[in-house]
């Protein structure tokens, strides 16, 4: 197989979309979306956001002051108003309200949960570093809120009743989750174990 | 619509799977895979990873001893290689030639790219901290790497032909990447437009 070097970019393969939020000095609730964004940490649950640091971006500042921010992910069926808080400015207009989406303060953390999201995360900043371009904030996970009608019984998200929007910056595209087709761990302990280990 | 507050964790939404991998002090090539994983920094490109520090992960101390990194993006036929990458240890033996993955020297790093993997990203670390029980590590794009198969006629990633592993930890499973329904940008800009933005 031959291989070839491509052009130095960061977005080379499918990441998944949230929508952060966070409450300005005057209260107001203000959001952006991100393809930046990861779980990073088990115990405590910690998540990762990056925002364009020379941009000057309203959440990012809001983020910063308030000290907390939430994650909301919008399903497939909000494409239309998840892209759009991604290309309009906070500090213009209110993007929320312009897509009809209202907030409901968190319950452990001084910042907006967009009522319309299945599926929210209420974080408190514990780090930040400015790497590059962008800041890298690192929040702890003080609550999660999701809709009843994405849970199993067991209290466990189930993807599909989520149908989360993944993106994809070479195509720019968004696309749908796929199916499921094989067990995490199951998969590779068997394969472990008929290697004799 | 009801909502229910769920117990904490980080895993409650899909992620990209990742084989991160480098060359420890005695220049042996060691992987493990990841999911704590993101695009942070447009420019210069960076991602972040993130490894249990608990746990004295071998390839967290390759990485931190090393200085670099490889990321690899491993194909939904990889998934059985890919997980077991995630569940046996580097100290114990040499998953890479368990599975059969060669590795070539990166051309821009000290660190091994995998030639079995369809996308690898070569990266330096700029950024290290312990944040909560886990290790972030910000490494910057030094090189990419791309099976000619996998690219358009522009050189951009055709995501059906990398065909990634998308990881659920709330069902356990990895799924496929569906098929895209929306455009990037201009379903936002639409909306902004008929907005009188």
């Amino acid at each position: 197989m031959a291989k070839k070097n491509l052009k130095l970019r960061v977005m080379v393969a499918p990441t998944p979309t949230i929508i952060a939020a966070a409450y300005d000095e005057n209260g107001k609730a203000d959001a952006c979306t991100l393809a930046f964004y990861s779980p990073i940490s088990h115990v405590p649950p910690c998540v990762v956001i990056g925002i364009n640091a020379n941009l000057k971006r309203k959440t990012l500042k809001s983020i910063l002051h308030s000290g907390a921010f939430t994650i909301g992910y919008p399903s497939a069926d909000q494409v239309k108003e998840a892209d759009y808080i991604g290309v309009d400015s906070g500090y213009d207009t209110d993007k929320l309200a312009n897509v009809g989406y209202t907030v409901t303060p968190g319950q452990t953390v001084h910042a907006p949960v967009i009522d319309q999201m299945k599926l929210s995360l209420e974080c408190k900043v514990v780090h930040t570093a400015t790497v590059g371009g962008h800041t890298q904030i690192t929040g702890q996970i003080t609550n999660i809120q999701a809709e009843e009608d994405i849970l199993d019984e067991k209290g466990r998200v189930v993807l599909e009743k989520l149908n989360p929007l993944i993106y994809d910056e070479e195509g720019f595209s968004y696309h749908f989750l796929g199916e499921p087709f094989a067990e995490a761990f199951r998969t590779g302990a068997q394969l472990k174990k008929s290697l004799g280990r």
